[in-house]
């Protein structure tokens, strides 16, 4: 059991194990866990399907949006801006969902930008999970079903575009150590041990 | 104890208890420790004083030398080449003992572009261990004496040399999350939680 309220937020390259390992962190805690949960609520909220949300999330355009999500400038409801972009409205949504969630509760979220969304907070634990590129090849092909023969070039677009999505609505590139209170190769580290030691932590506190 | 030989290289930013970290680490483990005992290594091995050493030791010019140390050019006494300048001839010296020490046994070596000497090995675990600029200044004023007036200055200071002096002879910028396979901050994570996680994880490889 925690001692005190603590939201872990973990962003991760696609194929090192981050997603997994944080539910199972959150397992272990006995905290919420959201990732697609998330979506799930966006999607209810804004009333959007999950198709749109999904095509259109991480397109990246005016990145004054999120300055003014940030600054907490939105109080309302931001679907009245009918002028808003697809991508930015999901975004703005999806800010305003992780703010609540980690006032209300602790929690592990997975991506999203929840790092930056909630650095000014004192009760977060930001951590960046990577891995060598064999690996995450290898994971990618044997657990999500890629293509063994563009697996390199469709993991490549992966970290571009979530450098990409990262960059626009936080003017910061992604992986920057200093963004973070812990980063982990997760397979020369072990998942178990990355597990252990991040809980650990969350319980020391 | 170790089931395999493991070399720990910490790297770490002035004022973050790094050096400190790795001793513990050392002691934990039953294995050698190396920072300013490499130095005294590398008086006795070259014959040069130890007040030359630290004058020399962190600054920069020819990187050229190191691209010939590390592809094993020198095989013979680097001061038979009485052209190198002293900081070159001192680092050539600890790119060698680094070398020599890792090919002998488990240790933690703190520093010294030990990361980027021995990327070549698969029994490296590498670490980088940085902390809040607060805490780094109030370690610097209680634990080594820094005048709180010039504290901050004098941190920047000593990030700029050592990323000046492992960029020179590495080609790459110093802190780099991938050149790691853990980066922590130790005031955030705590001193305790930073020395079990690392003993654990060599326990566990």
């Amino acid at each position: 059991m925690l001692n005190k309220k603590t939201i872990i937020t973990i962003s991760r390259e696609h194929g090192s194990g981050g997603r997994k390992i944080g539910e199972r962190i959150a397992a272990e805690l006995g905290i919420s866990f959201y990732d697609k949960k998330l979506i799930n609520i966006v999607a209810e909220q804004s009333g959007l399907s999950m198709e749109f949300i999904e095509n259109h999330e991480q397109k990246i355009n005016n990145s004054f949006l999120f300055n003014i999500a940030v600054s907490g400038y939105y109080s309302g409801n931001i679907f009245n801006k009918e002028s808003l972009l697809p991508e930015d409205k999901i975004f703005l949504t999806q800010t305003k969902i992780i703010r609540d969630l980690a006032e209300k509760e602790s929690c592990v979220i997975v991506g999203r930008c929840a790092d930056y969304i909630l650095k000014d907070r004192e009760d977060c634990f930001n951590v960046f999970i990577f891995s060598d590129l064999e690996s995450r090849k290898k994971r990618a092909v044997t657990e999500y079903g890629f293509n063994g023969d563009t697996v390199e070039s469709e993991l490549k677009k992966a970290d571009k575009a979530r450098n990409n999505h990262y960059s626009h609505y936080t003017g910061q590139d992604w992986g920057q150590l200093k963004n973070y209170h812990l980063a982990v190769n997760s397979d020369f580290v072990g998942f178990d041990n990355v597990v252990d030691m991040i809980v650990q932590i969350a319980k020391n506190r």
